[in-house]
């Protein structure tokens, strides 16, 4: 029986890459060049479906192939796809399968929560796979690691784990997000004197210990920590030294790289950064032309690059 | 510009059929009788796809055309769904379509969570319509109402809100969920001397009333409240005499009906009853032939309904 971390592969990709960037692939019609939307023109029905699964996947894999040699890891937001229908979700599938031939890491952003069977029936559709009664796999939109609500507690963690390692595959469960009203529940002050995420944080901590080894710096159990709230990041990163952070926020809204900063450890590691917006739509902000929108988001990529490196040693 | 409740549409259809109950359908394939599975196989690939979605949809449709006299609504646990990838979401979206020109409301139970255009994106996938930059529709799985986990705050739920009236549709937001350890969170006391959920009770219950018409007795927003628990459900139920309770756990999760009365108000309105694995598997209790499962299903919703109508005045 196989057994890894997928959060030591993970980690050892950054910095062989010396890049701690991900690239969100959410992508709306909206932010779509004219040449690729022109192709829905006058369709309707199973052609505009299949015009659209075209060019969002046309889309995506510009950027995947523009990046492949620079970000070692890319995140997958479902709801970008899932608007779409059918249509968005076989894009999804194939964007999937294509940034895993380019050797990306895979993080399908679904923030999916649930218990028991149902839980392992999200786990099947994102890390493992559905076997027919009759043997028969059915694939679904798995990729290396998924996004986990963790509101239902730890029965409705545990169906996403508990083959975590012998798939070599992740968990990044939302702990302290990036939004304005993100305080409203996850800063609740408790009985005992701390706050909501904060009791939270030692649990999961501790929940993850269960699933590292002593020899690994991370567990495959990772979080997701916002990089709008520095001071929490940076608090979070000091008492939780084994949990890794997905760390949404950079650019679109709002955080500067020294706020990021926080959520790393001594040496750069700890943590990877997200920009979605920020890379996608790179072209308006660098004035290229939007079919060079691709070009535009490795030229911001390599920025992003530059500023996290220096912070890895 | 229309505007209506769901809530109030839901429930004088309960009132009418008498029947507080919904129909869950968790569709695994192993709950499949053996003449929809031989379809299966043999196949791979593409064919084994088309297959799985059209078993998956007649399973459904059985069930669906077996209890549409009597069941007064219907809830799609999209795990089930996404496991089996594009296969099964096609399924989905044909059974909803069923559902539809059943005459059920339909519940997308997806406890779907994220922020600002994220949200607006899962709120187009589940409850609007996305549309192309050309102007065209593309139909995802639109429903009459969502399942939303509310961890991330208030603009984590706004973007699932702001046209709820004019769409005539509603959410159901996790409040008090059926599972062994949805306490760990949901109880935690917090520092002004409540436990958590009932401080998110509190604050819902506050943020539905802008929803709700001085004439109507249940805000559009209703929340989730598990059976399992009966003490805090009753307690719920007179704390907050506007949140229509979607109520998980009875029947397979352990709750009787006497629990699950906690969740009415006095005329026996207030709330609707999931029914998942106690109807679709009613054959094997029952003592009905594999094939026959939506009969013996019928039979079970059906005894159900006596249990539930006997509180309804």
């Amino acid at each position: 029986m196989s057994d890894s971390n997928f959060i030591s592969k993970l980690q050892k990709r950054i910095f062989t890459m010396a890049n701690p960037s991900l690239l969100g692939l959410d992508p709306k019609l909206e932010y779509l060049p004219p040449s690729l939307l022109k192709r829905l023109d006058g369709k309707s029905g199973e052609e505009l479906a299949a015009a659209c699964t075209e060019i969002l996947y046309e889309y995506n894999s510009q950027l995947l192939e523009a990046m492949a040699d620079l970000v070692p890891a890319v995140k997958f937001q479902m709801a970008y796809y899932e608007q779409y229908g059918l249509a968005g979700l076989a894009a999804l599938k194939n964007s999937i399968n294509l940034a895993k031939e380019l050797g990306y890491f895979t993080i399908i952003d679904g923030k999916r929560n649930d218990i028991g069977a149902t839980a392992e029936a999200y786990a099947k559709t994102f890390l493992e796979t559905a076997i027919t009664p009759n043997g028969q796999a059915i694939e679904a939109f798995q990729g290396d690691a998924l996004t986990v609500n963790m509101y239902l507690g730890t029965d409705g963690i545990k169906p996403f784990t508990k083959n975590l390692r012998e798939l070599g595959k992740g968990i990044f469960l939302l702990l302290r997000t990036s939004n304005p009203s993100g305080g409203e529940i996850q800063d609740l002050n408790l009985a005992d004197g701390r706050k909501l995420y904060e009791s939270l944080a030692e649990r999961v901590a501790a929940f993850a210990e269960q699933y590292r080894k002593d020899s690994e710096d991370y567990s495959p159990i990772g979080v997701v920590v916002g990089a709008t709230y520095p001071k929490e990041a940076a608090k979070l990163r000091r008492n939780c030294p084994h949990l890794f952070f997905l760390v949404p926020g950079y650019g679109a809204q709002g955080a500067t790289a020294e706020d990021v900063a926080r959520a790393f450890d001594k040496h750069g590691g700890g943590a990877i950064i997200n920009s979605s917006r920020g890379l996608m739509n790179a072209w308006q902000k660098l004035g290229y032309d939007h079919e060079d929108f691709a070009r535009a988001a490795r030229t911001a990529a390599i920025k992003m690059k530059d500023e996290f490196s220096s912070f890895m040693r």
